[in-house]
């Protein structure tokens, strides 16, 4: 297969890059320093990225950014970064993703424990993540081409611990090897509209 | 108490504002023919219309739009239709509306079954519904004064059947006792940070 990474040198997109690199073709996207550049927050560097490599078979996002703050310290246009970036983006990487996909091709999306189980700080960030759990389903219904999309919805992952713990208090982080899982049971997998939870 | 309820003219407001009125003072707040003017999607709206009443004891809203259209005709713009008015009206709504609440006051916001149960046309609508669940959880962990912020998912109600019945196929249209009780249960209730889901 042919798959494009978006934020695949992330703290968790190099490890499932790699795995994915053993059987696959991987292209890494990313606004810097990848194989194409990216940019999901703009629907422009989306299509002309996805123009330049042309037809894929999976496209997967560990990309996207929310403003984590206080709820008294948020802006209405700090909602908005969150909106654009990791919302937006997503969504529009599976409208215009699927003209780019082989048939039964794959998009799978990331979000996180924050739409389930949120923590302070987060509502701009678990109501991203909380709108694109339902967005997948609902694109679900209607998506053609056999494409499939899921979202994969992780837990505090270990090697984030040391950065996020004081953020997550008593949250028990997610070893890499289940985090790779996830997203091998939505591209390896037959599975459709899924939010794929591992908390 | 002193209520404020917003789209309490619409049909399923009409209903919930005749309940609340036997026993508490309600205000109808609307676009056009409310007791009070007030556009959710305008932030500067919410708070003329909020410092025009003065303090309030709660919150309702039964307000808020996004667009209903097939996956491949929903534009970006359209997308954002949804997200200034159901989302962000319902977040600057409680960002602003917690200012103007007495101590222990109480806002309930309003989504739909689309969050958990979409239809088709409703990978706009639904996501937003998504996006207030998480919200709601996740501001329930910080706002102040003992206010308690929950929302209301109702599925598809009596006095809405003949309308929408043919974009529900097989759903159970809920009675609208029921849809009230949704709202009696947030505002007279102690409930904070819920989801009520009445399906």
């Amino acid at each position: 297969m042919k798959i494009l990474i978006i934020g695949g040198n992330g703290t968790i997109g190099k490890k499932v890059s790699a795995h994915f690199r053993e059987k696959n073709e991987v292209l890494i996207g990313a606004r810097t320093n990848g194989d194409v550049q990216i940019d999901i927050a703009d629907a422009a560097s989306i299509t002309s990225a996805l123009e330049d490599i042309g037809k894929l078979d999976a496209i997967i996002c560990i990309a996207g950014e929310a403003k984590w703050a206080n709820f008294n310290e948020l802006s209405e246009d700090d909602y908005y970064i969150g909106l654009r970036s990791k919302l937006m983006g997503q969504v529009n990487l599976v409208r215009i993703g699927q003209k780019y996909l082989n048939a039964g091709g794959s998009i799978t999306l990331s979000t996180g424990i924050l739409a389930d189980d949120p923590v302070i700080k987060t509502t701009s960030a678990a109501m991203v993540n909380g709108g694109i759990h339902s967005f997948v389903q609902a694109v679900d219904l209607e998506i053609e081409n056999g494409i499939r999309v899921n979202v994969v919805s992780l837990g505090m992952v270990e090697d984030a611990y040391d950065k996020y713990k004081d953020y997550f208090p008593g949250h028990n982080p997610i070893t890499m090897d289940k985090a790779i899982n996830a997203y091998v049971r939505s591209v390896d997998g037959r599975g459709c509209g899924e939010v794929i939870r591992v908390y």
